[in-house]
């Protein structure tokens, strides 16, 4: 590596986005030493009736993306927790029969810390998700889940978002398959070299990048599982682009902030093969009506019928679609981000670790 | 009225912005025909354990402040539903235990009259919230409430935001205070006159509304109850006013999106008289490091030692501060909407009720 390549903008993002095939399969061959069997068997030996997250920022999509496993594939109701109403406000709520998972790059924030103590001792089952066992997060709760993603070094966290997309998955996919563990890792297993493929197409996701060099606004739209990935997308474009990039799920997207798409506010739609891509057909008419430029980021068939878009690879389970689809937004932030003269592994005003109160 | 005024831009908003006084006056009059009391019996009698919301737009926002309500005021878990795990998924969580609580100006959006419909089969308690006791949200749920907000004509929701906020305070006060109903009530009583002096002060916030007038990007932030504020706040600007306004809790707000934040884009910090609103003062030095065009509505302290704001009456419980900090910010998108050649009666690419499925 040369001294001008050392230094070049961005590189510690991009470096952590292209390891997040190895990542995954690190975490796929070792479940037992992330911690995956014993937290599953001890969820399953509570059984819980509800499950609630606790997260901030990238590690709150994580959560968002368990919430709906947990509804759909679980059958438990399931929420995320406003952290301040057991820091803040100290409530003290009933969390019998409650699993609580906190979920954090780091396992530092107190907030965090916090709430999983509050609720330790209030009643519930608590298990962190975090990529360092030895954190506050990872102590205070009764499992615990590495996310085996390794030190991550660049400001915007992508490596761990994806580590932490799969952990939950596996997590929650022991949970639900009681006696028959693996079925969900055999369907993970070809995750890595799919994500290969779609790292191999930078260049593509560069030319994209270029022709929004100069939109101040964007909006990214999903539904589904794949909601978890517009608002981890918008948040990569305004903490590398400073892009004021705004997520909403197609639903309520057309109950009300439809009004502000016109032309000058680029849409992003995401479309995994499924459901939640399926209940994405209610909401492109309604965007072609206000003219948007709408670029299409999902399975093939639905990139075909857009006028611009970027095709993921077909047959992906629904639920596992979200790992993948990130990947072309943590590229678009990153080339975005370098293109208007910034360095997203030094993004203004932010550091790695956030505490919060 | 001349024939001018009849059809000047905005004028429908303009008279529900101006009613909601008289809307609370009315709830607060008559908690049985609101259904308040039978409501909350029924509550009361079948104790549940947890509570999930299912709403979209505006009206998710109530969700969101009631939310908080739930966790500190009864001490129970909540969340908020994702519609379609039980729409679109096929989702069929066990719900005993279970109160959810659908909260819907028109009560007619088939998604949720379809979320209440499953959760009541799967075995939860169900409330409506909702503006027509003739609804099919109403007639699905065991209980309803209604918000007695009068018939909204207006595209972008207020009046039956802020009666959906009263109604759900002084339902889960009466849940709450077993045997001594009522005291909620005495604390909100004073709520209509102290939102008439807020009402009177319009030409204060058309001052502010110009100050805004070319600004395309806006940031709202908050903590704890008047999250929800800022939520609204920025769902008003956007579809009146075609802001690209983007909320974020002030802890949020500092774990990536703070890097979007320059003197370009104005932030509107809510600042409560109490827990929230002290939460918020670890967030206002980030914004100045960042040279932030920071207003502040809110307590007067606060709106004090602001550079720019809008001080709201002091001494007003925080848990009801909602209901009036609102107020400036649905006038303030009315004065931009108009200022900028708009008519927020007619927001483009939007009618009254939004069915989603």
């Amino acid at each position: 590596m040369t001294a001008v390549a050392a230094n070049r903008p961005g590189r510690l993002m991009a470096a952590e986005i292209a390891e997040q095939p190895a990542v995954w399969r690190r975490l796929l061959a070792d479940g037992p030493g992330a911690g995956l069997d014993a937290a599953a068997a001890e969820i399953r030996r509570r059984a819980p009736r509800t499950v609630l997250f606790v997260a901030r920022g990238t590690s709150d999509h994580a959560a968002l993306y368990a919430k709906y496993l947990v509804e759909i594939g679980l059958g438990l109701p399931a929420g995320l927790v406003s952290p301040s109403t057991m820091t803040a406000y100290g409530a003290r709520p009933d969390l019998r029969d409650v699993l609580m998972i906190g979920v954090s790059q780091s396992g530092g924030s107190p907030d965090l810390v916090r709430s999983l103590e509050v609720a330790r001792a209030q009643g519930a089952l608590t298990a962190a998700v975090t990529n360092d066992a030895t954190s506050a997060l990872a102590r205070i709760a009764h499992v615990h889940v590495d996310v085996l993603a390794g030190a991550e070094r660049s400001v915007a966290a992508t490596k761990s978002y994806t580590a932490q997309l799969l952990a939950l998955y596996l997590l929650l996919d022991r949970v639900r398959q009681v006696g028959e563990a693996g079925q969900g890792g055999e369907l993970a297993a070809v995750l890595p070299d799919l994500a290969d493929g779609v790292l191999a197409r930078d260049s593509e996701i560069a030319a994209i990048a270029q022709r929004y060099r100069f939109a101040q606004r964007m909006i990214t739209t999903a539904r589904g599982y794949s909601y978890a990935t517009a608002r981890e997308a918008a948040l990569k474009l305004m903490e590398t682009a400073y892009v004021s990039a705004q997520a909403f799920s197609g639903a309520d997207l057309l109950h009300g902030p439809l009004a502000l798409v016109d032309p000058q506010v680029p849409v992003l739609a995401v479309m995994a093969e499924g459901v939640g891509g399926a209940a994405m057909e209610q909401v492109l008419p309604r965007l072609a009506e206000r003219r948007a430029d709408v670029c299409c980021v999902g399975h093939p068939a639905a990139v075909a019928q857009a006028a611009a878009g970027f095709a993921l690879p077909a047959g992906v389970p629904e639920a596992l679609s979200p790992l993948l689809e990130i990947i072309p937004f943590q590229l678009l932030a990153l080339h975005m981000a370098v293109a208007r003269g910034g360095d997203p592994d030094a993004p203004r005003g932010l550091s790695k670790i956030t505490e919060t109160l």
